[in-house]
């Protein structure tokens, strides 16, 4: 499929003018917090997943409080109007961009920490928190939020949620469902509702929080979240490895995980990858190794050790050409940093067709065995990171801006990594979510059957299809 | 609500006659697999929830296969008739109930263990497995399965997922769903799919995997699951509590909680709990205590001696009449063995109804004094078992037979302790589910526009209503 056939820029068919349905936003959220002019909407109008098409938002509105957004999705449910729910814009797959006609939910405004509850180790905040600033807030009280994306920086609660974004400890800790307790959600039809709860169990009827999570936006709007905290933790032991190829990394990761060792990260940053952090950042790594790999133990005390020592012991076994733990915590902290702006680094090279493939780990080295050689198939540069403990790789298809050839190559050298984690056991969306970009992916993923479930759960809860249509499954 | 009017003996009416059903399930499953005498129907028409009423079942089938479920779904289609699900009938709220004219399921033919994965660290197994032999089978592969119902000697995975069962380590790993990754099921339209993945993480659509746990068969039969495993843990350190009442050992469970512990166990079983365990097994504890409080500890190395001091000194600072560590590992196995006795040793009274409240830790000992003041109240013998770590208490209202108005009492209390814990910001069930005997506590729990949603996905996925009808959501 071309790229360019991604855009999503049909609305459904309006029942009111425009001019009707601003109105009754501005009654719903205040003038101030209404945008309609084209240079405000534009900023709004797509997430960074720069191949997927976007539409024209008919207004950007701000609400601040969970009332404002149940107004807000009436107001889109008498005129027919889509509704797109946006957090930081820093989704990967095109989940947040607008479709022309829409009203774009900016949660910008809704960032407070509205409860943090030490004895129930939970917290209550609203969609708009960014990740980093959750984490700060429950860290005053010795709790810890696992959940750390990559763009935990700038990410916000909400759109983690939506994802069901992951990160670097998810080999451990889980993604970020496995903390949402419970929701508060705007439904299709306009109802504000709260699902889940705030005890440590509850079976009470089905599971619908863990519906929610994931959803992308198409079931509704998140106004707030109820999350699971942990103590916080003992510090980390870091070992790092050298090797002289990315398969040899991945048979680390795969003789980690036979020692029976359970790290606290385990990244992997393959040559392509080293070399364009080299160009910004100037570290050396490239000439120093083929591919990084990053791992972690917080472990406490004596098992901590020794789990390192595994681990160190596991990346000799499997061929690295140095290796060793680092001392150094300030000189650690440096490399995964540099693990986090792997991305950026990317992007410096030019567009970037983001994959979010995840494998078993034992498929690992041939997944990454494959991805080169799409790169080469293809003639692209294709730079791969990887939260290789989870065996979720990032390649990432670098195409030159105007390259009309190249773009053709890269989708299909997109569609051929996808194809073969799937034959390797694999899924197309491991953390990233369909979005836009994945849903070629997710139809040769889900048979036909599960297709029509997840179509017919989605018209349940969305009855008028107002919830950002035409993402994740097609229009 | 009266008792009596919670029986589930009305059908949908059925298109075909019995005659030709039974011919068409003799076809699906062979001619032995098909029960429909009354005698051995009978023995699979109830749980273990002897208040909640049943129909009676058309036939029983006892399916070896996936593709024998589904053909057994298929013939019930065809015929309009119920399908209700059974594993081991160890279930507590009527849930496996039969329905009159349906046909029931039982999973015991279906008990193999498909796969042991060590290095993905997952098994695949059938439903009708029993938990304990799940639990030994990746034993061998220095692997554990954490969820342990006190049923885990008899109870079945495929029934422990429909009620996503909890047990006593879930105050530190969680529940059942925390480790399903994918499921086999047939659904409601009588098509077997995949739900879920093999893979550490995955975001491809909805998450109808977490839907399906704890469905209850109101949505399909579970054909098949694959679970995530964790590595062999270390040993347990024990300590042991006494107190002068379950207010006070309530009271110390908050204690350790706010000292920042996470205990691997804390269970609670109060003076009528003790007493009834003395009348069975002479042990004696319930002239020690009043209430007894039992923690583990499963931290590694001086973690876990710091952990279990924190634990005693919470215990003494509460109040505790007697508390210390047990140095002796059978000893200690044997408080945890007569905690997991402890609801036969209470149904050895009378029939029980039996509670499953969840509340949040601040608010366990508020919810311990209102038990007592229910069974004060309607002059009835409740004695309380607890997940006490997760604020899960399960008070047994015991009733003797064929008292008529202590059965009523019996109800009122029931209702009263659900209404308390809905106070108390609970829930009505922390782990049992839903089944016939919470259908009202469930719909005081969830808003109206909630238990719409709850319906519409039911519809959805089950368009016919043949999926376990009149259990969780009124009929």
């Amino acid at each position: 499929m071309a790229v360019q056939q991604q855009a999503a820029g049909e609305s459904p068919a309006t029942t009111g003018t425009p001019g009707d349905l601003v109105a009754e936003l501005v009654t719903a959220v205040g003038p101030e917090q209404v945008l309609t002019e084209p240079a405000s909407v534009e900023r709004y109008s797509r997430d960074q997943a720069t191949w997927a098409g976007h539409g024209v938002p008919a207004a950007v509105v701000r609400p601040g409080t969970a009332e404002q957004v149940r107004d807000v999705v009436r107001a889109c449910l008498r005129h027919g109007a889509p509704v797109v729910t946006r957090g930081a814009g820093s989704g990967l797959a095109g989940g947040a961009n607008a479709v022309t006609g829409c009203v774009l939910v900016s949660t910008e405004r809704m960032t407070s920490v509205l409860e943090v509850d030490p004895l129930e180790r939970l917290a209550v905040v609203q969609p708009g928190l960014v990740n980093a600033d959750l984490r700060a807030a429950v860290a005053g009280h010795g709790l810890w939020y696992p959940p750390d994306p990559a763009s935990a920086e700038w990410s916000t609660v909400g759109g983690n949620v939506a994802t069901d974004a992951g990160g670097l400890c998810c080999v451990k800790y889980g993604v970020t469902g496995d903390y949402v307790l419970g929701l508060q959600v705007v439904t299709g039809t306009g109802e504000l509702v709260r699902l889940g709860r705030r005890t440590a169990k509850g079976v009470a009827g089905m599971d619908l929080t863990s519906l929610f999570v994931g959803s992308e936006g198409t079931l509704g709007v998140i106004t707030e979240v109820t999350l699971r905290l942990r103590p916080a933790r003992p510090a980390e032991h870091t070992v790092v490895g050298y090797f002289d190829s990315a398969v040899a990394a991945g048979e680390a990761v795969a003789a980690v995980a036979a020692a029976g060792v359970v790290p606290s990260a385990m990244e992997l940053m393959d040559h392509a990858c080293l070399v364009a952090l080299d160009a910004w950042k100037a570290m050396g790594l490239s000439t120093e190794a083929d591919t990084l790999l990053l791992a972690r133990t917080d472990s406490v005390g004596e098992r901590g050790d020794r789990e390192a020592e595994l681990v160190l012991d596991a990346f000799r076994a499997a061929g690295a050409t140095w290796a060793d733990r680092s001392g150094d915590e300030a000189e650690a902290e440096a490399l995964f940093e540099a693990r986090r702006l792997g991305y950026q680094a990317v992007e410096r090279l030019g567009p970037v067709l983001t994959e979010d493939v995840c494998v078993p780990l034992a498929a690992l080295p041939q997944m990454l065995a494959r991805v080169q050689a799409a790169a080469q198939e293809h003639d692209l540069t294709i730079a791969t990171l990887a939260h290789a403990g989870d065996g979720n790789l990032h390649p990432l298809i670098v195409v030159p801006a105007g390259d009309e050839a190249a773009r053709v190559r890269g989708q299909a050298a997109f569609d051929r990594v996808m194809a073969d984690a799937l034959e390797l056991g694999g899924t197309v969306t491991g953390e990233h979510g369909v979005g836009l970009l994945k849903r070629d992916g997710l139809a040769a993923e889900l048979s036909p059957p599960v297709l029509a479930m997840q179509r017919a759960v989605k018209q349940a809860l969305d009855p008028h299809g107002i919830m950002n249509p035409g993402k994740v499954w097609d229009g």
